[in-house]
C-alpha cells in the first residue's frame, strides 16, 4: 500500500493515546517525582482530554526497591493522588510479575483504576496467565504487553499475543524496550498481530534511533489501536515517543485521537518545566544501544566497567547485543568485557574501536 | 514499492553526507562559535571521513551584519582553519543571492573550497542563474537548492532543479526549512526532482515533527543522493537531521555512507561538549511553528508580540502558515496579531485558544 494509500485508509480511524509520563518518566529521574508534579500534570493531561494516563514507579506496582530504586511515593500516593484529580482520562497502572503479586493488583483496584497492564519478555506470556485471569474474573480491563520485541519474529509475536488474549487480555501490545526498530520492523509486527488477534494492538517506541513517532505512525498505519507516548519523550535514556509530536501528526494523517492539541501544548509544557531536569536527547551510548538491540537501563553499568577494564563500550555494547540480554543480566557485562581486554592485550582487531553498524 | 523491496533495491547504493554542522548550527548560538571550536570539530568530523563539511555563518557567506547577527569569525577566518585542518573531507559552503555577491564567490575560491551552494526561495530559482553560470565557468562544482519547499508542489519542485540544472548546477536540493515535512511528502517531491534531472538530488531535514532522520530516509528511498545532516542535530529551533543516528540507520537499510560509525559519534560527542550549551529538543513552539510550516527564526518576535498583545502565539503561528510568510517577513506578525486581539477583545473564537491541527 503506498503511503497515500495509507493516508486514506486512516481517514477517521480512531487511534487511542496512552500516557505514561508518570511511570516511564520516572526512570529518567531515579524515581522521584513527588505529590505536586503528579497534581501538575495529571491535571494538565485531563484537561487535553488525554484517554489514559499510567502512573506508578518506572518499573510499576511494588517494583520501588534498592535494587532498582527507591521511588518518593508510595503506589498508594501515586494512585490517591490521580484518582482523586482525574475527571475525564482513564487511570492505568503497570505491573511486571516478579516485582508485583496478585495482592498489589488487588490493592490497585481499590483505587478503582481503569486499565491493569502485564508486562512480561516477548517470548513468556505464560507468565502473566494467572494475572490476567484474575482481572478477567474481576471485569477489570487488562492488557498484556511483551518487551524487547526486537528479540521476536512477527509470528512469534503473533503467537505471544494470541496466548494472551486466550488468558483473558482485552488488549495487547509490544514495546520496542532498546529502540531497535526502524518503521518496517514495525509494520510487519503490528501487523502479524493484527491478523492473530480480535483485540485492539498497542506499540510503544523508544527513540534510540530518532525513529519513536515514525514507527508509532507506521503501527498505527498497520492497524494498532493504541500508541503508547510520553509528554516531551519523558523516559530512560533518548526517551519515549514524544506525546505532543505525535498527535498532531496523526491528525495530519487523518487519524484522530480526541485530543485538544493547545491544551496537549500546555501539559507538555508543564512535563518540561515541572517533571524533568532537561528533556531527552539523543546521546550516542543511546545510538550504540539502540543499534544493539540492549534495554538502556545497561548503560551506567557498561560505561563504569569499560571504563575500568580500559575497553571501548561500545564494542560491549555490540557483544551483549549478539547475546541477546534483556534486563537484569548485567553479570554479563564483566565476562564480555574480559574478552575484550584481551584481545586488546593481544593486539586482536577485537578490541580496536572500528566499528561497523 | 515496500519497504522491504526499498530496502533490497537500496542495497550497496551510496549516499552522499553533507555536514553543515560548522554552518546551520550557528544559528542555535548567534554565530558565536570560535577557531578552538571549529579546529576540534573539523579534525573529528574529517578522521570519521564525513564526504563534505559546510563552514559560515548561519545564513552563509557575507551574511555577518547587525540585522541578522555578528559572527564571531569572519568568513575568511571560517574558511582558512577549514582549509588547512581539513585532509578528506571536502570543504563546502553556502550562499544566498542577497547577503552575498559574485565577489564572496571569488574570495571564497580563494580558499579552494570544493563547493558552493546557492539557496533561492523555493519558486525562485531564477535568482542563482549568475552565480551558478559564474561557478560553471570556473569549473568548480556548484548546487541550487531550494528553500521553504513545502509551499511548492513536487511539480513546481522539478521544474525549478530543472531550471537550476540548465544554470549549471551539478547538483539540486530541497530544505525543508520549517520542519513541516513528513515522510509521504519528501518522497513525493525528491520522486519528481528525480524525474526531472540528471543530477545528484539532496535532502535537508529539521526535526520539528519528529520526522528528520524518517524523512531523510523517505528521501534515500526516493533516490536522494546527498542527504544533509549535523552532529547532534545542531540548528536552529528543533534542529536538523541528527548525522550520528542518520548514518547507522542508512548503513542498516543497506545504504552506503563511507563514513566511519565509532569516529563519528567520537565526533559528535565534541560537537555536544564543545558546540551547544546543550542539544537541540522539540518544544512546544517548534511543534507549532513546523505544523504551521513557519520558519523557525519567527519564534522569538511571535513570542514577544504575542505577550505584548496578549494573544496566543499558536493562534499567530498558523495565521502565519496561512498566509506563507517567507524569512524577511517579520513585519506581518503584528500585522496578525492585532486582528487576533481585536477578535479576542470582540468575543470571536479566533482567539479562544483551542486549536485544531
Amino acid at each position: 500500500m503506498s503511503q497515500e494509500a495509507a493516508r486514506d485508509a486512516a481517514a477517521g480511524r480512531p487511534v487511542q493515546i496512552h500516557d505514561p509520563t508518570l511511570r516511564d518518566g520516572q526512570h529518567a529521574v531515579r524515581h522521584s517525582l513527588g505529590a505536586e508534579q503528579f497534581r501538575a500534570y495529571l491535571k494538565a493531561a485531563d484537561a487535553a482530554a488525554v484517554p489514559v494516563v499510567e502512573v506508578g514507579h518506572g518499573n510499576g506496582l511494588a517494583a520501588s526497591s534498592l535494587q532498582v530504586g527507591r521511588a518518593r511515593l508510595s503506589d498508594d500516593e501515586m494512585m490517591s493522588i490521580a484518582r482523586e484529580t482525574l475527571t475525564t482520562s482513564k487511570l492505568g497502572v503497570l505491573m511486571f510479575p516478579g516485582w508485583a503479586t496478585t495482592q498489589d493488583i488487588k490493592n490497585a483496584l481499590a483505587y478503582e483504576v481503569d486499565l491493569v497492564r502485564i508486562a512480561t519478555h516477548c517470548t513468556e506470556a505464560s507468565v502473566a496467565e494467572r494475572h490476567l485471569g484474575f482481572l478477567r474474573d474481576e471485569g477489570v480491563e487488562a492488557h498484556g504487553i511483551l518487551l524487547m520485541t526486537h528479540m521476536a519474529s512477527p509470528d512469534q509475536l503473533a503467537e505471544e499475543c494470541a496466548r494472551l488474549v486466550g488468558y483473558g487480555a482485552t488488549g495487547v501490545g509490544i514495546l520496542d524496550s532498546s529502540g531497535h526498530f526502524l518503521p518496517s520492523d514495525v509494520t510487519a509486527r503490528i501487523g502479524a498481530i493484527r491478523a492473530a488477534v480480535d483485540v485492539p494492538v498497542m506499540f510503544h517506541g523508544h527513540n534510540n534511533l530518532g525513529m519513536a513517532v515514525a514507527n508509532s505512525v507506521a503501527a498505527a498505519h498497520a492497524g494498532a489501536g493504541i500508541l503508547d507516548a510520553c509528554a516531551r519523550g519523558f523516559g530512560a535514556g533518548a526517551g519515549n515517543t514524544q506525546l505532543e509530536v505525535l498527535v498532531p501528526v496523526l491528525e495530519r494523517l487523518g487519524f484522530r485521537t480526541g485530543i485538544d492539541l493547545y491544551r496537549l501544548l500546555d501539559a507538555a509544557d508543564i512535563a518540561g518545566r515541572e517533571l524533568m531536569p532537561a528533556p531527552p536527547t539523543i546521546d550516542s551510548v543511546s545510538i550504540v544501544s539502540g543499534l544493539a538491540g540492549v534495554f538502556s537501563g545497561f548503560k551506567k553499568p557498561v560505561l563504569d566497567i569499560a571504563a575500568r577494564e580500559g575497553v571501548d563500550p561500545r564494542d560491549v555494547f555490540f557483544e551483549l547485543g549478539r547475546r541477546q540480554v534483556v534486563a537484569g543480566q548485567e553479570d554479563l557485562i564483566v565476562e564480555v568485557a574480559l574478552p575484550l581486554r584481551a584481545a586488546r592485550d593481544g593486539g586482536s582487531p577485537a578490541g580496536s574501536g572500528t566499528g561497523s553498524c
